[in-house]
Order: C-alpha cells, then sequence, then structure tokens
C-alpha cells in the first residue's frame, strides 16, 4: 500500500489518560481511539493487524473445529435457565427491544450454543462437535481500563465442544490445547500455557494462556526446559536432594534486635536459605480426640528463611483452617512463644514444615526465647516434624516439578483459556442425545476463547522499545517500508522505490511505501513507532554502489545490503 | 472437509413459519437458525457462505477504501448532535450502562464515522478519504420477517467518504459505483445498479443495487442494452418516432356497456394500444387568474389505454395538486362528462396528454356521451393537447430512456445503496479541516452500503430450484463435492474418491469429500438442497472405464467424464 492513501495518525504526544504502554502506542501508532470509555474504534492500522491475528486464528481453528456465528444479542431467558440472569452481575448488560421484551448483549455465549446444540443434536453419533465463532461481546466492565486490554466491547474467538463422555473432552481438549500453540506460535508471541487450577480433578481441567510481558497482572511459574507452567500460587515447588547428616552441634546465641529474617541472617552472618521462620496459624480440631479441643487449634508452619508461605497450599492441609488464620499475639504467648524468636524445637503443637526447609541440615531457627536464636539446628535431633508438606510460592531457580530445567516467573497476560465445562450447562438447559442403548444423556462440554482484541494489545506489551511498538512479522501491519530517499528532487530514488515495491508486492510481501510529503526523520520515526519490521531505504547514493539501505527493527544499525541480501534477509 | 466433520442439519420438511423460499432454504439447507424474533444463528454451512461474500467485498473495498472497525455500541450524544435520537424513532435501539449512561445499538455508523473524522482530519490535503467496515448492526424492526433479508441483527459492509467537495464527492462516489459493479459482479449476481431519485439535484446522488429476482420488493426497470436501471416509479418514459397524419374521419360509435379499454378495445376489435383512457384529476388552480378558481380545479390527464398513469409523476407538474386525487363522480358530471365514456375532445379543462398517447394517430377514446366512443380521433384536428409530459409507468419494451435498448422490468431486492450524502452529518456534527486558504470548511460526505447478510439470502432467491438452492461458483459453501459410491462395500472406490479428494484440494478446490455414513440418494438430494456448483461420484464402474460421474448442479443429467475432462469442466 502506498502511505499517501493510508491514514497516518501518529501522535507523538503520550495521551495522558494511558496508563499501559500497549494502550499508550496503540493510541500514538494510530491504531486505535477511543469513542467513549471501554468503546474503541480500530484505525486503518489497528484493523490490519487485527485481521491478521483473526486470519491465523481461523485457520489453525478451522482444522478441527467448524465455524458458526451467533448473535451479539441474546434473549435473556436462556439466562435464566442457566441460572447466569443472576449469578453474572452487572457486567452482563441487560436492555429491553421496543416490544419491551427482555434481552442481554452477549459477554459470552454457552447458553446460546447450547440451545442449538440441544435442538441440533439428537445422537451420539453426531458427537464429538466443536463449534467456533469470532464474534464482538460487551462486558460492561465497572472500570474499563488498558485501552483494548480491558476494553466493555471486544472480539473474542470462543469456542464449544460437545461430548459423549469425559474420555472424549478430554481429546478434545488436548486437541485444543495443541492448536492454542500453533496459534499463539504463529503470532509470534512467548506464551505459556498455564495450569489455571491445582488439577484436583482429572489434573487438567483448565489452562490459562498467559502472554510473556513485565506489564502482566499474574506470576507465571514456568520450567526453561519443559512445557510446565503455572501461576505462581499453583506451581507445585518440588526439592531435590536430601537432607545432610548434622555436622554442628545446636547453640543458643544472643541476637538482640534481630527479628526478621534478614536482620538475623547479617547477624549470624549466614544466608537466609540456611534459616527457616516458624509461624503459627489455627488449626483445625482433631474431632475424634476428646483432648483435642486447644491442644490442636494451632498449627506451626514451617519455611526456609527466603521463602514464602503460600496461602492456598497451606489452606488444603487437612490441619489447616481455611481461610488461613494467624494466630493472634496473645495466642502465641499462650504456647510459651515470642514472636520474633519462634523456633520449631519442642512445640507442643503439629509442626508442618515445607519441603524446601525439611531438607536442611545445621540451620538457624528462632530459639523460643526472647532475643536469642539457636544455630546449628537439625531436624530429629533438635526438632520435631510432625508432615513434610508443600506449603510456599515456587521461586526462580526451583526445580520443576515434572523434573525438567528448572523454574523462572515471568509476569503474565491472559489472552487464552480452556476448559472443561463439563455439564454445567448441558445439565442446566437439559442438552441431551440419544446414547448408543437409546436412552437420553446429559452431553459434557468443553470450552476455547482467546481474547482476539487483547492479543494484539498484549503482543504490544512483549514487543515494544522507547521508539514504539515492534510487531512479530506474522501480524505487522506491514511486514516491509520502503522509503525512498530525498523524494522530492530524486526521480531516479522515487522510480526505484516504485520497482521494489512492485517487486515485492509480487513476491507476496506486505510492502508499505512511504510515498508521503514528508521529510525522512519524520518517516523513520512514523515507521518505527508504527512498528514495520523491515524498513528499506532507497537513495541515489545506494543506487550508485547497487545496494539498498536495510534496517530491521530491532536492528540497532542500518547496513547497506545488495538485491540478493536484502531478499534473503526479507525472506528470513 | 470431510462431511463426516461437518454439522450437515438439513432438513426434509420446510419450516412452517419461513414465507420466503431464501428463508426456507436458508433452514432446510442448515445454514441458519433462529434465536429469538429478527435474530439468526449462522451454522457452519452458512458461515462458509458468509465469509465468501465477505472476502470478495473485502478484497475489492481494499482497493480504494482504508479498513477501520467501529463499535457496535455508540454513546447517545452523537445522535442527539445529529438530530437523529429523536428522528430515527423506535428501530433505534436504546439502552442505559450500569452507571445510567445511554447508549445506542448502532444501525448504521455515520455519526461514529463523523465524530471520528472531525478529531482526525485537519487539512483538506487529507481529503478525499474513504473508510470502511465490515460490522454487526441492529435496527429494533417492528416486524422482522424474510429470515436474515429482514432482521434485527445483520451484518453491512459500510464505508463513509470525506471531500473537500462536490467533484471530489462525485469522483469517488463514481469510484464505489465500479467498486460495487466488480463486487457483485464477482458474487455471481444478475444485479442492477438503480437510480435512486429521478436526479433532479445531479442526476447522480444515490443508486440502489438491486439483486433481480421474482420475489424482489421493487420493480426495476433496466434497459437490455445499456446499464441503464430504475425503480419503475422513477423511470423515464420516452417515446420515438412522430405522429402519423390522420388517415380516418372522427366517427363516434355505440358502444353499449363497454367501459373498460378492455371491453370497449374488444368491442371495437381494436388493441388497447389503439386506445386512450381519460382521467380526470385535481388541478391546482392558478391564482394569478382571478377567473381560475373552480374553472381549472380540475385537470385531464391522456394516456394510452394499455398504460398506467405513474401518480408520483403527474404529481410532479404544477398543474397537478399533490397528493394526486381522482376528481369524484359529481365533480365529473359537472363538467358534463360521464364516467367510462371521457374522451380529450372539447374539454374545457388543461389535457396533459402523456408522450405515447401525444404520438397516436387514428385513436379510440370515450366521446363525452354516455355509452359512445370516438373512433378515428386525431390530436390537434379532433382533441387539443394543453401539454405533453411523461406521466406513465413505462412497460416492458419501452425504448430505454438512454437510447440504447429496450426497458425489461423485473423485480429486485435491494442488497447495496451509495449516496450522496453531502453535508448533512458534517454540519451537524461541526466536522470541519482546514483549507487552501487556511479557514476552515465543512466536508462534504457520501456512504455506501452493502446488506452482507442480506447479499447472501437475496443470492438464493435468485438461484434455486425445487431441489434446492444453485450457488454461484465463487460463494458457494463448497465449489465441489465427491460422493464415493457403495462406500461400505467399495474401499477401491473409497480410495479413489480420497485420492482425487486430495488432488482437487491441492488444486485449489474447495472440496467436500462426502464421507458419510448415509446411501447415496441421501448425500445426493442434500448436495443439491445445500447448493454445491459441482457433484463428482466416484464408482467402481467409472474406475474400470477410467471415468467420474459428474453433474453440475444446474444440469438435468449426469455423465461420465475422464480425469481431464473433469478438470477441464471444474476449471472452466
Amino acid at each position: 500500500m502506498r502511505a499517501s492513501r493510508l491514514m497516518f495518525a501518529t501522535l507523538r504526544e503520550t495521551p495522558g489518560d494511558a496508563e499501559v504502554i500497549s494502550h499508550q502506542l496503540m493510541l500514538r501508532a494510530g491504531m486505535i481511539r477511543k469513542l467513549a470509555t471501554g468503546l474503541y474504534t480500530w484505525l486503518p492500522l489497528g484493523v490490519r493487524v487485527l485481521n491478521k491475528v483473526t486470519a491465523i486464528i481461523r485457520e489453525e481453528m478451522n482444522k478441527s473445529a467448524m465455524e458458526v456465528l451467533m448473535p451479539v444479542t441474546q434473549p435473556i431467558e436462556l439466562w435464566e435457565e442457566s441460572g447466569r440472569a443472576q449469578a453474572y452481575g452487572p457486567e452482563l448488560l441487560r436492555f429491553r427491544d421496543r416490544h419491551d421484551r427482555p434481552f442481554v448483549l452477549g459477554p459470552t455465549h454457552e447458553e446460546v450454543i447450547t440451545d442449538l446444540a440441544r435442538q441440533e443434536l439428537k445422537s451420539y453419533k453426531q458427537l464429538p462437535v466443536n463449534f467456533y465463532q469470532v464474534q464482538t461481546k460487551f462486558r460492561d466492565e465497572i472500570r474499563p481500563r488498558f485501552g483494548v486490554m480491558r476494553s466493555r466491547e471486544f472480539i473474542m474467538k470462543d469456542a464449544y465442544s460437545f461430548h459423549a463422555n469425559q474420555a472424549s473432552l478430554e481429546e478434545t481438549y488436548q486437541g485444543m490445547y495443541d492448536t492454542y500453540h500453533a496459534i499463539f506460535n504463529r503470532l509470534g508471541l512467548n506464551f505459556r500455557a498455564v495450569q489455571a487450577d491445582t488439577g484436583s480433578i482429572g489434573g487438567n481441567g483448565s489452562h490459562e494462556f498467559h502472554v510473556l510481558a513485565d506489564s502482566g497482572e499474574d506470576d507465571i511459574a514456568f520450567s526453561t526446559e519443559s512445557d510446565f507452567a503455572a501461576n505462581v500460587e499453583m506451581a507445585e515447588a518440588v526439592v531435590t536432594g536430601t537432607r545432610p547428616a548434622p555436622a554442628q552441634a545446636m547453640q543458643v546465641v544472643d541476637t538482640p534486635n534481630a527479628k526478621t529474617i534478614d536482620e538475623v541472617s547479617n547477624f549470624l552472618n549466614v544466608s537466609p536459605s540456611q534459616t527457616v521462620k516458624t509461624l503459627i496459624v489455627r488449626g483445625v480440631a482433631d474431632d475424634s480426640d476428646p483432648n483435642s479441643k486447644g491442644k490442636y487449634s494451632l498449627v506451626a508452619l514451617v519455611l526456609r528463611g527466603d521463602h514464602e508461605l503460600n496461602d492456598i497450599k497451606a489452606e488444603k492441609l487437612p490441619q489447616v483452617a481455611a481461610p488461613l488464620t494467624f494466630a493472634s499475639e496473645d495466642e502465641v504467648k499462650a504456647l510459651g512463644l515470642e514472636l520474633g524468636s519462634i523456633g520449631p524445637q519442642g512445640l507442643n503443637i503439629p509442626v508442618i514444615v515445607d519441603r524446601a526447609a525439611s531438607v536442611l541440615a545445621d540451620f538457624v531457627a528462632g530459639a523460643n526465647q526472647a532475643g536469642k536464636h539457636g544455630t546449628g539446628l537439625n531436624w530429629e535431633r533438635d526438632a520435631q516434624i510432625t508432615l513434610v508438606a508443600d506449603i510456599r510460592n515456587v521461586v526462580n531457580g526451583d526445580p520443576s516439578p515434572d523434573g525438567k530445567g528448572v523454574i523462572n516467573i515471568k509476569r503474565g497476560i491472559e489472552v487464552g483459556h480452556i476448559f472443561q465445562l463439563g455439564q454445567k450447562y448441558s445439565e442446566a438447559l437439559n442438552c441431551k442425545v440419544l446414547g448408543e442403548d437409546g436412552k437420553p444423556f446429559v452431553v459434557t462440554m468443553g470450552c476455547y476463547g482467546i481474547g482476539v482484541t487483547r492479543v494484539v494489545a498484549a503482543a504490544i506489551e512483549q514487543n515494544f522499545d522507547d521508539k514504539g511498538i515492534i510487531w512479530p512479522q506474522s501480524i505487522a501491519p506491514f511486514s516491509v517500508a520502503i522509503v525512498p530517499m530525498n523524494q522530492a528532487k530524486s526521480p531516479r530514488a522515487v522510480a526505484a522505490a516504485e520497482e521494489l515495491y512492485n517487486e515485492l508486492l509480487g513476491a507476496g510481501f506486505d510492502v508499505l511505501l512511504d510515498d508521503r510529503n514528508e521529510r525522512p526523520g519524520v518517516k523513520f520515526s512514523d515507521l518505527e513507532l508504527v512498528g514495520i519490521p523491515h524498513r528499506i531505504v532507497v537513495s541515489e547514493r545506494g543506487l550508485d554502489a547497487g545496494t539498498f539501505e536495510y534496517k530491521g527493527r530491532r536492528d540497532s544499525d542500518a547496513r547497506e545490503l545488495s538485491k540478493d541480501e536484502l531478499l534473503a534477509v526479507l525472506k528470513g
């Protein structure tokens, strides 16, 4: 395309109300404009990206699912059947038509697709089946923000599968898991499929797909060597190696004014990883033991000094009360202990020790005496373990729980979610088909979403620098830009640029010829801001030398390339 | 695609509430399903057609316009600015968000695009510019019907252009006129661009694009030889040749009980086209003439007996009152005339004669005496003409007003509309840019719509038979279907069908392999109902003979073709 025919709506200033970089850059690069709170118009450059993202999603989804298109407006009756008319809350936008009939603006389509399925699916022979659509959704967010990252109107690819049984669901689920990998790989994004629950049932009931970016709202723990990934809260912390034999004798030392792990470590000149901290929390009384009341109402949780307690993991232990509640200072004192110097030695309550803390030898802990800590402590000899459990957050460098590589933690932006729905909607809407035995049964469902508009913002959050956006090749609005140098005075450069433009178009490249009546500096800034991956400058000097000036968007310097070299770089 | 993996939701019965053939066939072929009144879910086969239509529209629009995407939901403030919040009426669906702010579901996007333009366009140098989108719209029709032909939620391609002056608008308008021709030609539709007004200003202010189909709601008159086309009400009726010299003497003959043109023609054994009828209507008094009151309050309109009065044309005459009103029987009697035997001879009121009637010689008319008609009548000699005017509907065989070919009248379905908006919205929303002289001026606009979902229905209304839909090649859900004969017992036919399937896929055809576990008869009916243009049957018998059985969707019989012949047919 010729830039003179494209609306370049670039802005030099960063708009004041844009908090995150993708929102700022999408406004500055002229990809979107705000119509009203949480409502955005996509400008030509933005639509080009959006269409490329959508095309990739469609191509991959078409390999195993069928595209449908459901209305944006939905009769509320279906939401009453599913129970979500009440449960969904004020994000569900309701309205009445001219005949006073109640409708909603669809935030999601489980009800509509299940209604379709109960009419169209008659027999187990029609299963499994997987429908998807790319459609506008509306969620009346109380505080829309971050541009298209959390807007009210947005585009989703949502898919819904129907199955005769759980095994069939799991097969399609795995297929969608693979399809999502293919999609996000083709989109050129660094992403991780994250276990979205701890997997108490089946272990793979739900995965979130996160694009890794510093601005993400979630902490993702993933393996450096395998495809293991989980929310930090959900990732299992494992320990390798066994506890060394004791080498030191226990000593009680004065640690005046040293209460925190850092203070104690500094004072004693040991690593925090060689210390433990003991947290007293409310426990669950053992009803079968008449003497348990009170005795077991508190529990000690012991972690390595450099580790953090994971509330969710701790709460799931049968000994620990949920929600997790720390003992009050009075309760601690009633145990004869003092905050700031608690250790696991000689406690009269259950001592639950994190896996990592359980393999320490010769460690440091509170001495259960004010202003004193114990050193050279060893389990069994000096302190007893009731239970070893995983009760901490994983940290960078932890072994991956699948045994491959180590844990790396980064922030992530959720752009996709696949979910084994089971029979939640099919039961509520009575979606049954006839089984092999001639009897009707309720179908089992899965659902699979990708936030199409959000993907665009997430791609920017992952790929930018101080000059602007750096698009992955596959979704760039244009893959190559050609700038004729000294346009006004060099018909030769213009002609050569036109020739190259037509040649590259013919070779299938998505080329922008920047024929605007602007200075080269303005063009270069715009092209960098907009994020075109390859820039070619055609100049008299280059033509004399038989070269083109090439600069990749991530390159710090331009270089002179022959036509053949140039084509090789563009194709590579 | 394999049919076993496609949801074939064909129905044998015609659904009761579907009035028009496209609605019936879209339901029966499994293209759409109703979610609620005027809301339809598009099933996989329907989406395939919809996506092909959309792709063609995008490809053609991209040649001269830029794609954008505006929200479905729009703040009502913009509609208040344009004045349409009130004017649009109850088809404009209004709702309030969770913060009680008023919005509408967009039935069209003039306001939103003009709001964007007034922010983004600063200078005449940015003009002309043409934005388009493919987006869901909502019109709260009081009585949605005919399936997706008149649904509440539908998809439109809408484009809006901005210009410095009328000349620029007209240039883009002509470009869109040509683009629409390219689009509808590629869609494989028989259509006409129809002048949508009589052209009193400029003559080309608006064109409707109609797909010709017997079920259309509008009568379209078009030339057999040129691209002239107009609504029948708007088409100019012209006459060729001049009035012959009188050859007969006037006679008054008894015509007992013959009052209508047919009765008189039969009785006198003349063609209705050799008779005239004289209609007395209310006229406009000539205020400048003190004696005019009453005298000129009636007007005679004279048409050939076989022609019909066009009210709109007659109303536009300065002599005729609007709305057109026929004289009462008493008023006719007061003129000394009698209904059933009125003629233009000796009338004391203006006689406005249609062009075609004005070139008759030796014609028949009422004799202004009960039960009698005049024959051998001639203008000037026997009756005076006040004015010759175009006051009738065109009929088949009339000369085309552009002098090329003759008029053909067919019914049409409006699927597109291009319109020179002028400054209606830009003025209301104060959309100004700086001119060459540094002064701001209000931009001039055009708009250009295509009903994307409606195009699909219109294509069916134009292309079907008693077996089902007959898709134009370019928008068929699949262009070719392959059916292996005796599938269960002939692995050889199955293998050969698979081989052909892969070969055709590789050659770029959109192929459906009907591998369903159904009898051939069922498959054939389904494929005909669904409207696949080419059907190939692979059988043992054919393989022995080295042929494939081929049947085009419009063919009455199948024929045996060699592979080369088959490929030639598919490519042709």
